[in-house]
């Protein structure tokens, strides 16, 4: 077992018709004025954004708006952004929407409070000194990112798509009403159910003792996801099924899952992240079409925690097997319920077939943000990344 | 599903040697001159009190100190540290110790914040505005208020034992270090036990639709602390099983486990309430000898949450029994778990046996802070109360 530190300081209000709160929470964390972030035309279309505003306008909180925010949300607005909150003078970030609204508003928060061009804390160059304060009302259960201290953003210029973690983007406060999140495409719900279990996955994976009382909260929660995701296939809008990935969407990324651990794997995440750099997939469909391939690569590192997976997860039925069949019917288990849920297993089921050229660049990718290689369940290096990369094409 | 807020800000800093870190963090909150409260004698023998006072004169924070906080603590002693804390010009509460010392601190912080006799906010004659950031530094896993926003306070003029909760008061860091609590005596162990799974049990067993990722959290956790406290029986000083209690004492309690739930039962804990104010009894023993009682007269109430806990938590086969039947295994496989950790499970094995009219006497202290009855697994009221009281005796 490893020490750990657990922050999660984000007020979490959470059912129906929540987004009326924003205003008077908004307020609570000191707003003056704040920069509304969203994303396409549906938080428009369906009436959320209005009523986040009006309840903004019952608090007394001014606002400006930012919309256009991406999925691989892009460094050119968070310039503008940043340009924009300093013209009108905000206080507070505003996101409301998934993971790439919320990452815009963490990063366009980091520049407000520092000096100098923000891409250096995701090239990680230097340390964010302050942030602005961010509230959420979110719209997609998936990225975590509502308590987490994480923020990804893709330059488009350079293709790298980058991570900044620090406790100061920690939102204070993320407003949750599943009712919201029940228009999405079955694509984009699927996508976000993968994203939000790997997270646990990725922390789940490593070697270092681990904690009992972890593990069991990592294996109910994916449990619970899976059994979820499944509903939603069938019923997209049931209720209850959206609360539960919702709520363990925040769960997942929040740090809980890891406590005792090592600080988790993420080579998934960051062989994904690449992928999403150069073709721009969507990044739970993304994690779907590389994990099967990472795990069968990297199983024999941690073969116990594999085992554990796939019998406290999967129930599989371990009487008569080796731990390599045990941990291999996992994977398998796995797989069938991305097939499931309608997520590809392999790049090409994900529209993608990469040359050599293009892998070689990746591999290339991962190793400029890891020099010295990466991961926890088996420590991998270019070749390592190259081989899995391959298995996955 | 019911909605529900969760807010749970505290930073924990868990593992070896964290007490050297108490100066930092306090400072980092703030703080300039800290109260720092504890209780007997042995966080003085052991040195830990040495070493929290040295790591608070290395991060330039001046301190005062205020000692004797006992189990069931009193509220005497809060008037005592509101007036030497005023005296002293203390901005910061530093708790060195387990739930009576935490509370102890987070009373007095309650005083120094708000106007008026600090009785009134437990008495809920009116409800504190403001409170002094608290600190921890975790020495018992048991009562679950290093992460909490609860305090309970015993007035020893009038015997009632009351609480107060706001989050207010949710300490700003805890640092749990699981080699401080080796040295317990094997009873107190046991009873914090019983209390950390008490306060999952207390938000289980509720009517109201119920969330599935909760109840996973909620019987991974009764596993976990179930499983560890065995161990802890035979082998006190094992790290990884103090460990293991420690994280789910905070977990138990910050509110994670009755998310989506109706705001708990409780019932069991009120009923201790009184024995504690009348006998002084350990909470933790209390709960035991008294929680049997309770669930067989409620179970009817809500058989389906025994039977799931039933199965759930204490691997009870279910097969060819009634649902009435797999809840009573569930209850009695608990009850057979106290007696193996050492604890009661009635009054007369706890050491007390009240009369009629002591009894009469605490049920009249349950309604009056709880003038239309209370419960969730089934609302109880005063002839309840007697009975359960009885069944108990």
């Amino acid at each position: 077992m490893f020490d750990f530190t657990y922050y999660a300081p984000t007020k979490v209000v959470f059912g129906r018709g929540g987004e009326a709160k924003a205003g008077q929470l908004a307020a609570a964390a000191g707003a003056t004025k704040a920069l509304v972030c969203y994303g396409g035309g549906s938080v428009v279309r369906s009436g959320v954004l209005d009523r986040v505003l009006a309840s903004l306008d019952e608090a007394g909180v001014a606002h400006a708006e930012l919309g256009g925010a991406q999925p691989n949300p892009r460094l050119s607005l968070v310039y503008e952004g940043i340009e924009k909150a300093r013209a009108e003078g905000v206080d507070f970030l505003l996101a409301v929407g998934g993971g790439s609204v919320i990452d815009t508003a963490k990063a366009i928060a980091y520049g407000l409070a520092n000096e100098g061009d923000v891409w250096d804390f995701y090239l990680k160059k230097r340390t964010p000194e302050a942030c602005l304060p961010v509230g959420v009302v979110l719209t997609i259960a998936a990225a975590g990112s509502e308590m987490s201290n994480s923020s990804v953003i893709s330059n488009e210029d350079t293709q790298e798509k980058r991570s900044c973690n620090n406790d100061l983007a920690r939102p204070r406060f993320a407003i949750m009403n599943p009712e919201l999140t029940m228009t999405l495409p079955d694509y984009q719900t699927a996508c976000g159910n993968t994203d939000i279990m790997m997270h646990t996955m990725e922390r789940y994976f490593t070697q270092g003792g681990n904690m009992e009382l972890t593990d069991g909260i990592a294996e109910a929660l994916l449990r619970t996801v899976r059994d979820n995701a499944l509903i939603l296939v069938e019923h997209p809008d049931d209720y209850d099924a959206r609360a539960e990935v919702m709520w363990a969407s925040s769960v997942s990324h929040n740090g809980l899952t890891g406590c005792g651990n090592d600080g988790g794997d993420f080579v998934s995440h960051n062989l994904e992240h690449q992928m999403g750099a150069l073709y721009d997939v969507a990044h739970g469909a993304g994690l779907a079409a590389v994990w099967g391939s990472w795990a069968r690569y990297v199983m024999d590192g941690c073969l116990d925690r594999f085992v554990k997976y796939a019998v406290n997860v999967w129930g599989v039925d371990a009487s008569g097997k080796t731990d390599e069949e045990i941990a291999l019917a996992g994977i398998e288990a796995t797989e069938d319920f991305y097939r499931k849920i309608g997520m590809p297993t392999n790049m090409r089921e994900l529209g993608i077939e990469p040359t050599d050229e293009e892998i070689d660049r990746m591999v290339q990718m991962v190793m400029d943000t890891n020099p010295k290689g990466r991961g926890s369940a088996k420590h991998l290096y270019a070749d390592d990344f190259r081989a899995i990369y391959q298995m996955a094409r």
